[in-house]
């Protein structure tokens, strides 16, 4: 393959190449609002069949369909590219720009950028690396390695039937040598984020309802004078929750919760010492709006929590009346939303179980646990796998400088791949930057003039890549 | 007073008088939004014009106006009728009609019941005062004592503004001899609640934001993977709370809450013993579906926590992501809105500072203490006093059991009235059966077959009671 002629016809075609990416935005796929996720799949499905893709289609679960596609070029390695196609909600206050009207915008010191729901999480990486498999192609070149396309519709949702996927579909993932996550890893300098693995995750609800409960009110909210004699589910839901951590909210008290956290090993003592000198923490702060860290902490202190650290998290919480002004009643019912973020060796399997028999310990047998997705494990890469290092000898090539993060503080579902039956090392990676993922004002650089790569530049770290992942011995 | 000729003219009219009733209703006045607060106030007005009162006007205050109306008729005694337009709002889930239709529909036990917000807190009893008071005159029957009327619209919002108004019309208010609030007393087998106080109330919102607090997000939810790092506002808030109650939500355990609660006295001890034996627990749970009460009590037991019972409620709480499915936050704010019920001889101004060195003492001085209400205290007659003394002959004259009760559980500024510079004596009094204030299915009883008095009952209660507050030497 000839690199030079493929970036040479991404520069040329990088507006054509904008605008594919603001088609997929525009297409809305918010999956935990059900809103527009299948006409998503399908569109994705006919890019898979644009790109060359012999076989292109999706594959029903319970849930959403994960769109898969295979294009055999009859080379020696195959990678898969795992992805997804779904969203976050578009109702947060706070935006700047209409959510999925796909926007350029100047933003101080990038250039233009694409401000949008999923520009970063993850519609603009994606349609990104479909436009540098595409490039290829054009450019009149022969991809070097067979892709493999798993593109999945509930992430956002805990990809709870993620699984089904994989089982259906076991011969064609076993297929692959290494699963591929597009991503854009500059941090707003220009350096590298290289993240060697993720948490995992489990999200649950937990509520207190006065008709399962047998106490409280039973079916609606009531007069606020009867609570000297009938008992609040907000109050016991938030002295449930209360009882789980610390008073500052950071250190979770239940019992067994830090029980399997792994030692750091040696490897990840060095990359911490590594990180410790090159981490900038007003980098990390500033897009999130972020003015101090728990207990004022900065460097490895933080690090090591930010790496290392599982939480047990307060995502939302709602009862009673919510409305302006003052209305006295008794809740009939009270419900938070709780996810716990797994690190090595935390198991999925044990963190019900585990807040189950802490409420009953403590007294809050009333308080139900709602499971809203199915969760899965956290998973990791060594630096010293020759895939991490096919990865890194790509960044440098760039010249952009890199720092290698043992987990990124997020979720994604590579465990699925990493264990039984397949094995697979993954890979997260690739060049760019975005931002604010989750957030209002989410965005990915387009223009290439400040400290990080465009749209261009991600587009070409990925056919670098694939490059280099052909070549592994 | 010719009783029996007014008595005659409310049964003839009382088509007519349930039509007044529904006129009322329909107009919105829900306070708490803003809806349709003045109109109700205009229409008020004229209704107070077309009963004959000399003076009637709406008495601004930095809220809403109050209606004040005067008709003097040359008699001896002058009663100042306290009474209140507003509603709490219609948002709650659960009507199975709609909530300002002011519909007429069967109720089992009661026969044809009027179910609207508003019916019974207070609309239905302000508007049978008026009936009552009209059909007196046109029945060609003299009234048989002065009136005040002083008609709030904040009474939802805490009477917030109320003072104002006194302070303004401190002359009007002095001519009174006694505060009369029309009140459907009877509980749904006919059992009169004669209620000889109400406890006070201070409601506010408790909030930690990270703008404020400096810790957190400071301007907008962020990705619920940085929890490792950054504090979490629901967190503090949940903290908070809870470090205020026993785990059961039951108990307060801020230092002095309890302490100026004064011991029952021997005319209450005597009051609670009477009670014991004639008060119904399956009555007072039913319209509120209520299985059981706070640690399966009974008896004694409830009656004392009941009347005597000062507490602390979560009326509402909310903080990130409340919409279905899963999305992960670290939410940058969390509110919760919080009342006070105060019992003889709590004050209200020592509610708040206990609150904040509460916080303070225990570090949650990030939790920010937002009054939403100016509060009042409580207020209580003496059984002894010829005003309640007038009230129980009335009741008994309508051949209905009764029950004394020494508080009401709710909450009415009548404590504005029975402190400096008025010192008034007040009863909250009236035949009929009304419930499900602030909740779903408000109603009246518009049927005299049932249990209960219907409308034209509850409006010769007024009317005889008028006539036996004038007799009193």
């Amino acid at each position: 393959m000839n690199i030079e002629s493929v970036f040479k016809y991404i520069d040329q075609n990088i507006d054509n190449h904008i605008v594919k990416v603001q088609e997929l935005i525009r297409q809305p796929s918010i999956s935990p609002q059900d809103i527009g996720v299948r006409d998503c799949a399908e569109l994705l499905r006919k890019s898979l069949k644009e790109l060359g893709c012999q076989r292109a289609e999706l594959i029903e679960t319970s849930g959403n369909p994960v769109v898969v596609g295979e294009l055999d070029v009859g080379a020696k390695k195959t990678v898969l590219a795992y992805m997804m196609y779904d969203t976050q909600p578009i109702d947060d206050p706070g935006w700047s720009v209409p959510p999925l009207e796909a926007k350029l915008v100047d933003l101080d010191p990038f250039g233009q950028v694409l401000m949008a729901r999923g520009a970063t999480n993850s519609k603009g990486p994606l349609q990104g690396f479909l436009n540098a498999c595409d490039a290829i192609q054009k450019a009149g070149e022969k991809l070097p390695v067979n892709l493999l396309f798993a593109i999945e519709g509930e992430e956002e949702l805990g990809s709870r039937h993620f699984p089904e996927f994989l089982k259906k579909e076991e011969n064609t993932v076993k297929k692959a040598d290494y699963v591929f996550f597009p991503f854009m890893s500059q941090d707003p300098t220009g350096k590298v984020m290289n993240y060697l693995g993720v948490k995992g995750i489990v999200y649950v609800e937990l509520e207190v309802d006065g008709k399962t409960w047998g106490y409280g009110p039973t079916e609606f909210d009531i007069h606020g004078g009867t609570k000297c004699v009938v008992d609040n589910p907000a109050w016991r839901l938030t002295q449930a929750l209360s009882s789980m951590t610390t008073p500052d909210g950071n250190r979770v008290i239940i019992d067994g919760f830090y029980d399997d956290v792994k030692p750091i090993s040696a490897e990840d003592e060095e990359l911490l010492t590594q990180l410790e000198e090159t981490y900038d923490e007003e980098t990390f702060k500033a897009p999130l709006k972020i003015e101090r860290f728990i207990d004022d902490g900065h460097g490895r202190e933080i690090l090591e929590k930010y790496i290392f650290g599982p939480t047990l998290n307060i995502n939302g919480i709602w009862s009673g009346y919510t409305g302006p002004g003052t209305k006295t009643v008794v809740p009939w019912k009270a419900t938070a939303k709780v996810d716990v973020r797994l690190v090595p060796n935390m198991q999925v399997k044990d963190v019900i179980p585990m807040l189950r028999r802490h409420l009953d310990s403590q007294g809050f047998p009333e308080v139900k646990i709602i499971e809203l997705e199915s969760g899965y494990g956290w998973a990791k890469l060594s630096i010293s796998h020759p895939l991490a290092q096919a990865v890194l000898e790509t960044y440098k090539e760039f010249n952009y400088p890199i720092e290698s993060w043992p987990l990124l503080s997020g979720s994604a579902p590579f465990s699925m791949f990493a264990q039984e039956p397949f094995n697979l090392p993954f890979v997260v990676a690739g060049l760019g930057h975005g931002a604010r993922a989750h957030s209002p004002d989410e965005y990915i650089v387009i223009d290439e003039g400040g400290p990080t790569g465009g749209l261009a530049t991600a587009e070409k770290s990925f056919v670098s890549m694939l490059s280099r992942l052909s070549q592994i011995k």
